[in-house]
């Protein structure tokens, strides 16, 4: 059987997960490895994915209110040492800039030493303390609030293993920045975004996901409450897609953010901050993407129907490829999801097998192949990447030319929402929510080393009460995951009204939590 | 007579150019000086234009057949080894990154000794480097070939003075990269962006600019033939707004970019590289700036109808926010310049005239004063930025409420050729062509400090034919330039079929070039 991936998850030469998720990225032209340690590069079919990531986002974003700005990239280094708990948390692996020239000293090239910085800078990890040096200076009084702002930027986080747009020492994200007079409206906005990220993964990524609150040892340095979306990746594994985080005043005090009320005392801001990556784009592939290689939601797929026109160096090409360009024409005036149809003609001097292999591993939703005999019979034959096969076979269909035309708007959306209704009927039914002892936990998720073999058995994630501990209790929680390999990932918004009793103590439960494996 | 600024460019106190130009970006908005040295702050409605351009700019990247990619923003030093005449024209500016941890020692944030780099890595001054290794390894096949790429980033070159948008040590910017077969594609492509930003500079930015060579002592380092568009600011400097670079095969020659021809033998590619950047707000606003702060080109204005409702705290005021409200989301609805409008109720908690003064310094196209009597008359009363006074008073008009809907498209384009026209005549009626002499040119230009005095007068540039100089004797005309700190701009693409003597030698002219102060 002819596969369009070279590495097989589930099937053939046994290979594991790890290894089908590099084929895909790599396969359908998404991103390489750079020389330079742990970073990547995005090519042209994984930066379109993530240029529809952050036209959508970038749409909601504003919708509720927010601004795009633009912060340094380099920060101070003093400025890390102002907020003792985030330096804490990112003070450890980031890139440092400490000379500002090169010089060619004995035939080599280096850094000049009459050229190094009074104070070293670092290149940006996040940005709460430059913005918030930032809103000190703009806020002065209530009527300047709430500020709401945004930035679409690059970070970097010294990171030692790296996996392509799921950890890499540089990524793209956007980081929302916000002030507000009270605590009630930065959490309101908190959470606000935090919808806006299940929206939007669910909606326009296709990718289900479980929005709830961080437990306290997985919040971020610094903040008063951190909240995720967590997304069920197919070897059950979980993927922390989007974080939004009430940082109290802590920032605040830090940076003096401060604010005359209206009863002209001085108060201090309340503030948050969120953030989507370039993981996402790793998220998708684990959510869609299949033996072929990936499965682009139309809403993301930078083109939506490829046309491939059967050329064979025929005077009869002519006219299949005006056939093709007529069509295509006639499809970029249709809308789709609310806008434009992303259609297009590859007329690249490549054999049309090999075209058509192209995308289905790259994941284009439709690809429409056209022959002389389709152009003669004025009909159009297609195939649906998230439906590609009949048993091993590739399923093609046909329609005449303009029904094509006329059902391409529906026939997008189906596929939009059959990718969503697979993920979810998955992430649905892999939620154990029975057991309700360490024990029972430790045997079903069984050696964490077992996980990344090939046809390692998937386990999904599992939802249990419990009771809440904090400090060291925590730790001693915490501690007893990390054997198995399990961390908490949140706790689901929607809770029940009575609760079993906590599975780490015994103890009565007041919350349900969500456990699993993470990336 | 009220005015919306606090320094004038002409009158008053006699401030200087370069003080306006400082007046303009704080008090429009647009961006402010950062903690970080060297690099600035982009504040909503500056960013705001920067994503105009980059939405208006990108559709013709991708409409000429390019995709945007993304690559690091580290480069391995030894990359800027290897193209001799490359570093030697950026080695000397850049930040280098030596670290990539911090570690408190003694009670002190510092970089980890055990964590320094064994190959240090530079914050990216341009990409060449780092995507011509990646078309090292992409290139195989003539038929791979042309490779058509674009990033937009941020790139760093150490600046020790500054000035806001024209020369900061971060800047956001977007390069092209491309590999073709043969010199003569690679030229065509050269030209090809040199006229894509020439008319994205004429149409969307409303700023005039000859097109034209680079001498050879401006070019890019390493480039065979570099080309640029010049602007004309209102202080008579010209401002390069663009550049566009064909370089042969020496970068392919230092990275080894080599495709099989035809003839199956192996030939290097011959590459280009082009960009604009931020700078191009900073030209926006000394073309189109005045005594009242900015005036924006509707086509980049992130608003380009404002209504500001004059609220009292009275009961009425209900009534006429209703009207507000009614009057954009209609507004909104209409196409102007090819888009839908983009259209605002300044809600804010301000005074009205405040609101007002604020939007002329931004330079809001068309700023509407709603009050009760003009929801009464139904009538909508408004200023048109670019035509803002009637001599020292502000000139207002009145429309019905659905004629000025009706009007607002033809409008907002009247606005957009108005800004156009007024920067192209002062453009064309201040480039001298009767100098012929080197003499003659320093009486015209003038000792170059009186140029930044205030009520400095208006020079513009001159255009002489020259002998094309080389090498040494190119260097010389480059040193006496200095003196009189002119530059050669470049050679416009009209040239004549004749041409007077050379204005530096006296020897017999082979072009015309033109001669300027410039930022």
């Amino acid at each position: 059987m002819q596969r369009a991936l070279s590495v097989s998850r589930t099937t053939g030469a046994r290979s594991t997960f790890p290894d089908w998720y590099q084929a895909v990225v790599r396969e359908a032209d998404m991103a390489e490895v750079s020389p330079v340690r742990g970073s990547m590069i995005i090519k042209p079919w994984g930066y379109g994915v993530w240029e529809r990531i952050q036209q959508t986002l970038d749409r909601r974003i504003k919708e509720t209110g927010h601004e795009n700005c633009y912060f340094p990239l380099f920060i101070p280094l003093s400025f890390f040492a102002k907020e003792a708990e985030h330096v804490e948390g990112f003070a450890k692996e980031m890139a440092v800039v400490t000379h500002h020239r090169l010089k060619n000293i004995d035939g080599k090239l280096q850094p000049d030493p009459d050229a190094k910085l009074e104070e070293p800078l670092i290149v940006r990890p996040t940005s709460e303390t430059i913005i918030g040096d930032a809103f000190s200076r703009w806020i002065k009084s209530y009527r300047d609030l709430p500020v709401l702002i945004n930035q679409w930027a690059n970070v970097v986080r010294w990171e030692m293993r790296t996996r392509m747009f799921l950890r890499t020492s540089e990524f793209l994200w956007q980081e929302g920045h916000t002030a507000h007079a009270t605590g009630e409206d930065a959490k309101a906005e908190t959470l606000k975004m935090l919808e806006v990220y299940r929206e939007f993964s669910e909606t326009v990524l296709a990718m289900p996901v479980v929005a709830g609150e961080k437990p306290e040892n997985e919040r971020f340095p610094g903040a008063d409450n951190t909240y995720s979306i967590e997304a069920m990746m197919q070897d059950g594994k979980a993927l922390q897609a989007g974080t939004s985080h009430y940082l109290g005043t802590s920032f605040a005090h830090a940076q003096n953010i401060r604010f005359q009320n209206d009863a002209g005392e001085l108060a201090f801001c309340h503030t948050t901050s969120w953030g989507v990556s370039t993981r996402l784009i790793g998220g998708v592939i684990m959510t869609h993407g299949d033996d072929d290689g990936l499965r682009l939601p139309p809403a993301i797929a930078p083109r939506q129907i490829v046309v491939v026109p059967m050329l064979r160096d025929k005077p009869e090409d002519a006219e299949v490829l005006a056939f093709a360009e007529a069509l295509v024409k006639e499809l970029q005036t249709r809308f789709a999801l609310g806008e434009p149809i992303r259609a297009l003609v590859d007329t690249k001097a490549q054999k049309s097998s090999d075209k058509r292999w192209n995308w289905v591993r790259r994941g284009a939703p439709v690809i429409v192949e056209l022959g002389p005999r389709d152009v003669a019979g004025g009909q159009v034959s297609f195939m649906r990447r998230d439906a590609l096969r009949d048993g091993d076979k590739v399923k093609s269909q046909q329609l005449p030319r303009d029904a094509f035309v006329e059902a391409a708007p529906a026939l997008l959306a189906q596929i939009q929402q059959a990718l969503y209704d697979e993920a979810k009927a998955r992430l649905t039914a892999n939620i154990s929510t029975d057991i309700t002892t360490f024990e029972a936990l430790a045997e079903f998720f069984g050696p964490a080393e077992e996980d990344d073999e090939a046809g390692a058995p998937f386990k999904g994630w599992v939802r249990a009460s419990w009771s809440r501990p904090t400090g060291e209790a925590l730790d001693a929680v915490e501690a007893r995951l990390k054997t198995l390999k399990l961390t908490l990932r949140n706790a689901p918004a929607d809770q029940p009204a009575k609760f079993g009793p906590c599975i780490f103590t015994g103890r009565p439960g007041v919350e349900e939590i969500l456990i699993g494996r993470a990336y």
